[in-house]
């Protein structure tokens, strides 16, 4: 399994505007491409990724997305379609057990620490002065990778993280956008296992 | 310089409504991403790539669209605002030479074999069953990289392509998106240069 959590400091936990994604909505853009990357191929979607948002823009943070690429369903790779399916998953009431909001889409009231100690994998964060991803790929399987958005982590998240790391990870010499990171983790762990 | 040229089979040649990118557009979503992707790292914009785009879509194709990134202003990197970019040089008359519609941003009524012919840099052509991309990016400057859409090139374009090609190249084992193409075009360019 390959996981991702990505973080949205400003995402907005209530229904959305879909024409104003990356204002009102909190970055809602930069979310929506992050689940494209890491769950679609061409012609496909990858079914051992899950993908975990962290929302923690007003009015009720933090809220959790949970999409299952082995069960979602109607989903296209652009970012309206994807925040169509985000925005649906914010109109349930979420507590704190995932809620089915879609096929594949759960919704829960969870924050940051939670939402670590439960997902059962090894947890590496990615930031650019960790180790180099094209070293540690041959040891990766079964993680949970942990992003930033365009803010990256805040202080009290990042020791959170760190704390909780196996390992520390850098996938490029330049500071990339969090979706296309998640592009070159697929990559590099595709070049070594000839498929996802 | 890296140049990209993605040829969007359906991609309409008239402005088009920004709230149905995927439908009566033409997929032009995934032009608009192929553009995020080629130009935008963290907080900015690759000065030294420049983006073709090839619309052979209904009702006044082919027409090109051209993106430097060292003359482009106000692009943020969602699918909606750099769609608004391009219904914009979609609005303009388009003749023989480039014209500009917004900064950095240029149209014209050009077929790919112009395109291919007046682009100074040799052509890599994008293929599953290419050379593999990290053998060959050493060798790699100033290059025109051909994408085609989701359904790829039709027959006759890719005939022009592949004549022109000074190699046609592959990036992963698995078939991906074009705009995850071009990541990884970058990714293992910048491991080279060290950056863009």
């Amino acid at each position: 399994m390959r996981a991702f959590l990505i973080v949205g400091n400003k995402a907005v936990t209530k229904p959305f505007n879909l024409n104003d994604l990356a204002g009102g909505a909190g970055r809602m853009d930069l979310l929506c491409r992050c689940v494209a990357q890491a769950l679609f191929i061409s012609h496909g979607i990858r079914k051992d990724v899950e993908v975990y948002l962290l929302l923690l823009g007003p009015p009720e943070p933090p809220k959790a997305i949970l999409i299952k690429g082995s069960e979602v369903r109607y989903m296209a790779p652009d970012e309206r379609n994807i925040a169509g399916i985000i925005r649906k998953a914010l109109s349930v009431e979420a507590g704190k057990q995932w809620h089915k909001s879609s096929p594949g889409v759960y919704v829960a009231k969870k924050g940051l620490e939670e939402l670590l100690d439960e997902i059962p994998y090894r947890i590496v964060y990615l930031r650019e002065d960790g180790e180099d991803i094209r070293e540690v790929a041959p040891q990766i399987y079964d993680v949970l990778f942990v992003l930033g958005d365009h803010i990256g982590l805040g202080e009290d998240d990042e020791k959170i993280v760190v704390e909780k790391a196996w390992k520390i990870v850098s996938v490029s010499p330049l500071s990339l956008q969090a979706d296309q990171c998640i592009v070159i983790v697929h990559y590099e762990l595709d070049r070594i296992t000839g498929t996802s």
